[in-house]
């Protein structure tokens, strides 16, 4: 007997119909001799609505009572989810953030869970009730409403496995596991049956948007291994769990990419300490989230600096980028929305050689120019002009023959 | 500078523009010196598009997870209404029934309220906010959310003005004051500056649905004035207060209709002790409301009995009565629908003879027959045929001299 928790998405609860499923998918798993503690999100297209609604009062809803407003959309799933149990016959309780507690700090919008009380849940489990768990939702110390952001019910799951020692967190969703690449642009794409957290943190990051970031780092920390899978049917999907000797055979998991990023160019910028410090900092002051930064050596103490930000950034960050640019008396600045980020990740990079060169020699057979590159220790990541995304994703495919199987470090690298 | 709890019903904040009426609302009485908690309701129409989707899911809705459910509603309006608030520069802060909390015992969908704790909202008073609490949802002592049942919310503004001490409860509304009867009805109806608690209370019991019922009797309890007026102008409302001298004056205030019920007659009940006690009893412990019970002495040891239930109970009450009719050797049960009950209240009567003979008076004029009387002591109650409500009502009206001025102990009765 195992103890399970089972997130539903919005797409899994979005009408009543789904709702039933849901029930009866937790019934099946407790009928199984398992304790089920089932996290629900809002029902799709819920938190846009009431999103929408404070828009239209407001272009700068106050983030407190944005909270209060969106939080609505999980208390109303648990309570149908809840009912749907009990009209099937089964004994259910319904758990809201404020009710456990989750504890979180106050970041209104993006709150970190701080602590997850389990005694009073537990107690019910152990006499036999089925748990159904209010997603994305939290409350301070203060006894204030928060919410976990996008995605946030993933957290929430996986955070509930970790306070109830769970055997598994089992995620379910519209896709059936997670993908070597998106299957709608590269049809060759297979389902992994395992990757690892640190993996899965930056096909993440990168775009493979199956999970929130956050929860994988929270499974990471404590060990809970996380199985995506199908809320339609039974199948296997893929397991997101700690290192194991296999993986560390496999040098490219997945290719990924992103086109929401767009890249800001400084040029001559005179090439002095503190210069990047001032530049950055002011753009962190403002909130702008940065990923890649290149900046190369310096010539006649001058220097190109570019970096990335989300699109949705970029007329924020170029306002502050021209005023700084002034002030240290750098000479231009040009902006580009049209990149994309494409990606190659695996954990056997790390003790790998080869593979960047592998990489930049499929993009280049193809003709496509790498405009900046970024590595981290199991994950290359070039730049490249976006109309050549779906081009450059299924030449990495193939170059790392995502398709066959595996590829190991015994594998040759089938590029020119 | 005067402590108002302003409550807010569903029309008056149905839709984005109608919120930011009630935050200017709000606003203008802070910034008339007043210390504002506002209290809302759900949107219009939001608490019964809940309710369906509970049916749709299951025809008997657990009713704890229904409250979960339809608490939400308020939710977000006292979500919107803050924004709304903070939007147009004024401090404000919104409350659920857990945040304040609002105690309540533990009946879903009718909880009473047993305690409400005051020093927090109080402290964000005394720095200048305008406090947001939602209506109609309180939280037992297990911290189970709970729903006060039907118009709720102005037991909770009630409440609020109780626990906070407040100056007056304004209840805002979409008529402009409590009518000495149905302006739909007739067209002679005056609007009333004053009403007494024990005069609303028959009011609101006998159909005139301004106010629930518990926060009147809340109100009167405390000794808090509510003051029932117009959303959409600033006029003058009804002040509904403790009886005073020129009250005590007025022999009639309304004339009240109420179309909703049907009556059960059994026929040659054996006049012994505790048949009425059996029969009265079973109806009770199926949560059936009876309302008026008339029997008459009885004639060779059998009796008739006539009662009253809400017509959506009558199919359930006469299985019971039918059940029970064989048990006690009853002859035959007989039920009617097409009856109606007009009623006049007021405060005067306790001291003022002729009343009822003026009453059954101005009916027989227009041949209305008088099936059954039931009277209090601030109330006289004849149920009649229902195709002659609107004509009661108007002569009621008329005989009572209610169009003129108040009706006091020095005006002769106008009646045949």
């Amino acid at each position: 007997m195992a103890l399970i928790v089972q997130k539903y998405g919005g797409t899994s609860v979005g009408d009543i119909e789904r709702i039933k499923n849901v029930a009866q998918r937790a019934i099946r798993a407790k009928e199984a001799g398992n304790d089920v503690i089932v996290v629900v999100s809002a029902m799709a297209g819920e938190t846009d609505k009431l999103i929408n609604l404070a828009h239209e009062l407001t272009p700068l809803p106050n983030v407190r009572e944005l909270d209060v407003l969106i939080s609505t959309g999980e208390q109303i799933s648990v309570a149908l989810v809840s009912m749907a149990i009990k009209s099937m016959g089964h004994e259910v309780k319904s758990y809201l953030g404020h009710q456990i507690p989750i504890q979180t700090d106050s970041a209104y919008g993006k709150a970190r869970i701080t602590h997850v009380k389990s005694d009073t849940i537990l107690k019910d489990v152990k006499v036999g009730k089925i748990v159904v768990v209010a997603g994305f939702q939290g409350i301070d110390d203060k006894g204030n409403i928060t919410t976990l952001g996008r995605g946030g019910s993933d957290t929430t799951a996986v955070a509930m496995a970790v306070a109830l020692k769970a055997d598994v967190c089992e995620i379910f969703t519209d896709v059936d596991g997670i993908y070597t690449t998106d299957p709608n642009v590269c049809e060759k794409a297979r389902k992994l049956g395992k990757i690892s957290y640190d993996e899965m943190l930056e096909m993440a990051s990168l775009g493979a948007k199956v999970l929130q970031i956050r929860a994988v780092e929270f499974a990471k920390k404590y060990h809970v291994p996380i199985h995506v899978r199908a809320s339609f049917n039974d199948n296997f999907g893929t397991l997101v769990c700690q290192e194991d000797e296999e993986m560390e055979n496999v040098v490219v998991s997945g290719v990924t990419c992103d086109k929401n990023e767009a890249k800001i160019t400084i040029t001559k910028v005179p090439d002095k300490p503190g210069v990047a410090h001032r530049l950055f900092g002011a753009i962190a002051n403002a909130n702008i989230m940065v990923d890649m930064i290149i900046q190369n050596v310096s010539d006649e103490g001058l220097t190109d600096i570019t970096f990335t930000v989300i699109k949705t950034d970029l007329s924020k960050a170029t306002n502050i980028v021209g005023k700084m640019a002034r002030e240290i008396g750098a000479k231009d600045i040009n902006t580009d929305e049209n990149i994309a980020k494409v990606s190659i990740v695996g954990t056997g990079m790390r003790s790998h050689s080869g593979v960047a060169s592998a990489m930049f020699g499929a993009l280049a057979k193809e003709g496509i120019n790498i405009m900046m590159i970024s590595t981290s220790e199991i994950k290359i990541s070039c730049i490249i002009e976006s109309k050549y995304t779906e081009l450059a994703v299924r030449a990495l495919h193939d170059a790392f023959q995502l398709d066959k199987k595996v590829f190991t470090k015994d594998d040759p690298i089938s590029t020119p």
